[in-house]
């Protein structure tokens, strides 16, 4: 158990070279800790010209070829840390089938060709450890497969973005609309040049299917539950959810209600006085219910280099101590366990918040309830803030005032058929926002 | 890696229980987390005929001799749940040298003989599991000695008396004096008949001294560092703190300061802003900061049969997977590597809050404040609240005020240096109450 493990780095962004970093420079503490030495034998970059902020040494071999790095003979953990589906999933398939261990933080890897992978490390006897690739510096994954292991996970809610939580605090915070608080999220480093897949909720819906996977033994995929994320949300909207005593966030969602699972991932109401209503900047949250344990809370940093380099380099020591290929054998994970069903997502019973931008005419607030009544929809509260009064008659008709409205528990199907009516009502101006209520 | 591990429990208590139950009844549940069925086969208990929530099958022993179960050819795990030093020591050690792995929730045991434990466990090749014996469902070892395996930690906070957090809750939320929050802990079974290691902060101390060994390879004892309880705290000294903004909760620290490490156990007020400060009830929460990772918070349920009974399983099933070999190997625990000294507990440097019952004297708070102000204590807020105004002047002479004050920082020194002059103050009428600020 004391020999070398040599690792290779697939891709030197902000987190392999933290983890590269880490392996140059603290190799006598991850030597103390694995209980052998850990060594950074190779790294595979897009163009090796490119001036970097990792000083390699001369026996770390320096590749364009990714591949050969993956099947290279001195490498035994391959870390891919480029991200994407492809062609990742043909380097992580290629190490694998050369006898290599994987350590991934790709979550969309994972997502999509998880089967497939996790199928292939089994069939040669390797694994594949990913708690990067959920929640930063969080270790769910390891809380899911080890800690929690004579309980079935009941319940689970998760703030498991942290560029959307930074965004959302940083609006609020500071009174910044949408587009300015995403810009500082990319000064910060927090978000990527093309931000849509972290704001649009795709990435946290991602990382629910793996912790879904793993909790609950059934394999979901976005597509098959709601997902909405930040991009349509106002100032406005967390100014009135504050004023009804509620923080915005992205929540990703997954409950056992009547044997069936109830999955989704939106911007969504919670409560002040609850702890993931108190999750501030680019810090994630995941609060969890087993049926043993009762309620647990995890929290730590989800986005920036450090925290993710610290779980990469955290599921590399598993490899080194001989960890990585037990836990990954036993893990209930992409496996055979009994699926269970998804609650059909018109099903889904909750209160909503809901914010139109009304012509400020006569009726129009009459038309609106009206609809709302008729799908069945109580209100719990309207606001309507007082607008100035203008002069001019044309001024008046034409402006534009929010109306929010806060209903008791109804199924997202009511809400849905509210919507497509209301969308017909003329003094309505889009977008109309429709939010979920943590219950 | 299919064949059977049999468990043997030292012990029926109230956890015993709760795991006993485990192990009869989710049985499928854990074999197919462990992959391989896990047994239970042996039970001791003090008097076999008394009457347990628990039914055991006709194949499990039930023994009045636990060194019999620890010695047992067909136990393969002893878990042991008696508690106490002796005879627990001696049963751990027998079921050690006969080739047993050990789980156990036992701090008291490990804070006093866990070098002689766990160089006996290496010496025979054995494992020794302990996550239940600190925060209960909350997976502190196995986050310390794997999710943050590349980090040194930095810092760590923590409430880990899941009794004293339910007594100092009560108080403050229902308005009861201490002894009452006391009898309904108990009432509710989160307190002992007798509860002194709970209040007294022994309890906690040692949880934190086992916490210190782990996160920076350092023996400290608790007669080593400041431990004060809750149980000289009153409802009035809650009030107070919430007033100037915070709550006060039993926290366990142990910090990294310029090489040194700064550990203290003491009652404490937390700014009403932190995590720390809004963890109710009979609930656990560890902040922990390492050098890579940043900031993470981790809380669960600390007190309780159902919490620790889900950690002990937890480690029943790393002895089945395989893991907890490898991971007690490796923890860098009750080893050899280099201990930190620790600060001196007069060097250690923070706000204080202090309260004095003064007669309602002229003079009394210039005595105070003259004593502070010479040994070079400078206040950053008094409070004296009016009380009413009495006609008989003897009546005024003999009643008793509180008088609270908030330092500015200064040392422990200082602080005990500065009481033990004020305790020659006639008209201070004892106990006074000194409790640090977290910084």
């Amino acid at each position: 158990m004391s020999s070398l493990l040599r690792v290779g780095i697939i891709g030197l962004g902000t987190v392999g070279s933290g983890v590269a970093h880490l392996l140059l420079n603290e190799s006598a503490r991850l030597q103390r800790r694995a209980g052998r030495p850990i060594e950074l034998r190779a790294v595979a970059v897009r163009d090796a010209a490119k001036p970097r902020g990792v000083q390699l040494q001369k026996n770390v071999l320096l590749t364009e070829n990714a591949n050969e790095l993956a099947t290279h003979p001195e490498v035994d953990v391959v870390v891919e840390l480029m991200g994407g589906v492809e062609p990742a999933r043909q380097y992580v398939l290629e190490a694998l089938k050369h006898g290599k261990d994987v350590v991934t933080a790709n979550k969309a890897l994972l997502c999509e060709a998880g089967d497939e992978l996790f199928q292939t490390a089994r069939k040669h006897g390797r694994s594949i450890g990913f708690e990067a690739a959920v929640a930063g510096g969080c270790p769910i994954i390891q809380i899911l497969g080890q800690a929690m292991s004579a309980n079935q996970v009941t319940s689970m809610q998760a703030i498991i973005n942290g560029t959307s939580n930074f965004i959302l605090t940083e609006m609020f915070n500071r009174g910044l609309p949408y587009a300015a608080a995403l810009a500082e999220a990319q000064r910060m480093g927090y978000a990527e040049a093309d931000p849509s897949m972290d704001v649009d909720g795709t990435d946290a819906a991602q990382k629910l299917s793996l912790l879904v996977k793993l909790a609950f033994g059934t394999a979901v995929s976005p597509e098959d539950f709601p997902v909405q994320g930040i991009d349509t949300i106002e100032l406005a909207d967390l100014k009135y959810a504050d004023e009804l005593g509620y923080a915005v966030k992205l929540l990703a969602t997954a409950k056992l209600i009547d044997g069936q699972l109830e999955v989704h991932t939106q911007a969504t109401l919670v409560r002040h006085d609850r702890p993931l209503a108190q999750v501030d900047g680019p810090y994630n949250m995941i609060a969890l219910t087993g049926d043993v344990v009762g309620k647990a809370v995890f929290s730590a940093m989800g986005a920036g280099e450090q925290a993710t380099a610290s779980a990469v380099m955290a599921d590399i020591v598993d490899v080194a101590v001989g960890r990585a290929g037990l836990t990954f054998r036993a893990l209930d994970l992409f496996g055979d366990s009994e699926p269970l069903p998804l609650q059909p997502q018109e099903k889904i019973y909750r209160r909503y918040y809901l914010r139109f931008n009304v012509l400020d005419r006569p009726h129009v607030i009459a038309d609106i309830t009206d609809v709302l009544g008729r799908k069945g929809i109580s209100l719990a509260s309207v606001i309507q803030h007082e607008v100035p009064e203008v002069e001019e008659t044309s001024a008046t008709e034409n402006s534009v005032v929010p109306l929010v409205i806060m209903t008791h528990r109804t199924t997202e199907g009511q809400i849905r058929q509210a919507a497509a009516e209301l969308d017909r009502i003329a003094a309505l101006r889009p977008p109309s926002v429709y939010m979920p209520v943590s219950g």
